[in-house]
C-alpha cells in the first residue's frame, strides 16, 4: 500500500460559509452525526448512506476540504474523523447544535428516506 | 399598493439541511448577522451587501424559503425579520452559534471583500 496523504485545510483557512455548505446535505449531516456519536475515527464503510460509492466519496471529500473531517489512510482503510477541536475553537457551539439537531431530526434527514442526487 | 403576501414554510416544514444551505453564503450570513444584531425587522435597503439588486432579492428569497427569515410588505417596504423563535425551538443553539461565528469572522465573511456570484 502507498503512503497516500490527503490534503486538509489548515485551521486558519477554515471558513464558516464553507463549513455550513459542507453540512447542508442530509448524507453529509449523517456522516457528521455518526462520527460525533462514535467519538472516534471510522471507515466510510461504517456509515450506511444508501448512495453510490462515488457519491459517498464526493460527500467525504466535501467535508474534508471544508475542514469538517480528517481523512487518513491507515493500512487499507481510509479513516474519517471529526475536526472537533478546530471547529469548536473557530465556531463555538456550532458543531454541537448541528449534531443535536441532526439527532433530533434524524427521521427527516436520514439519507435512506431522502436520497441525494 | 397591493396586499402582496409572500410564501413562508410552516415551522414544521423547516429542514436543517435547507437552513444550513441558506446560511452557507457570505451575503446571506451578513443578512442574518445584521438582523440578529438589529433584533427587529429591517428593509433590504438597510443592509449593504455590495451585490446587484437581483442577487440581493435572490439571497432574501433563499433565506425566506428555507424558513430563516420572514418577509412582509409594510407600506412600500419589504421588511425582513429573523424567525428566531422557530429556529431556536427547532435547532436549539444553531442560530446563536452561527451569528456569533459570523460576528467573529466578519472580516472574512463580509460580502464586500468576498463578492458572491
Amino acid at each position: 500500500m502507498t503512503a497516500r496523504v490527503l490534503e486538509h485545510p489548515p485551521a486558519e483557512e477554515i471558513r464558516l460559509d464553507e463549513v455550513l455548505h459542507a453540512l447542508a446535505d442530509p448524507a453529509r449531516l449523517e456522516i457528521v452525526r455518526f462520527l460525533a456519536a462514535a467519538g472516534t475515527e471510522a471507515p466510510c464503510s461504517a456509515i450506511d448512506l444508501a448512495v453510490s460509492k462515488s457519491t459517498t466519496t464526493h460527500h467525504y471529500r466535501v467535508l474534508r476540504e471544508a475542514g469538517v473531517i480528517t481523512q487518513v489512510y491507515r493500512g487499507t482503510s481510509k479513516m474519517n474523523g471529526l475536526r472537533r477541536a478546530d471547529l469548536d475553537r473557530l465556531f463555538p457551539g456550532l458543531l454541537d447544535s448541528v449534531v443535536s439537531a441532526a439527532e433530533a431530526h434524524r427521521a427527516d434527514t436520514a439519507p435512506a428516506s431522502r436520497p441525494t442526487p
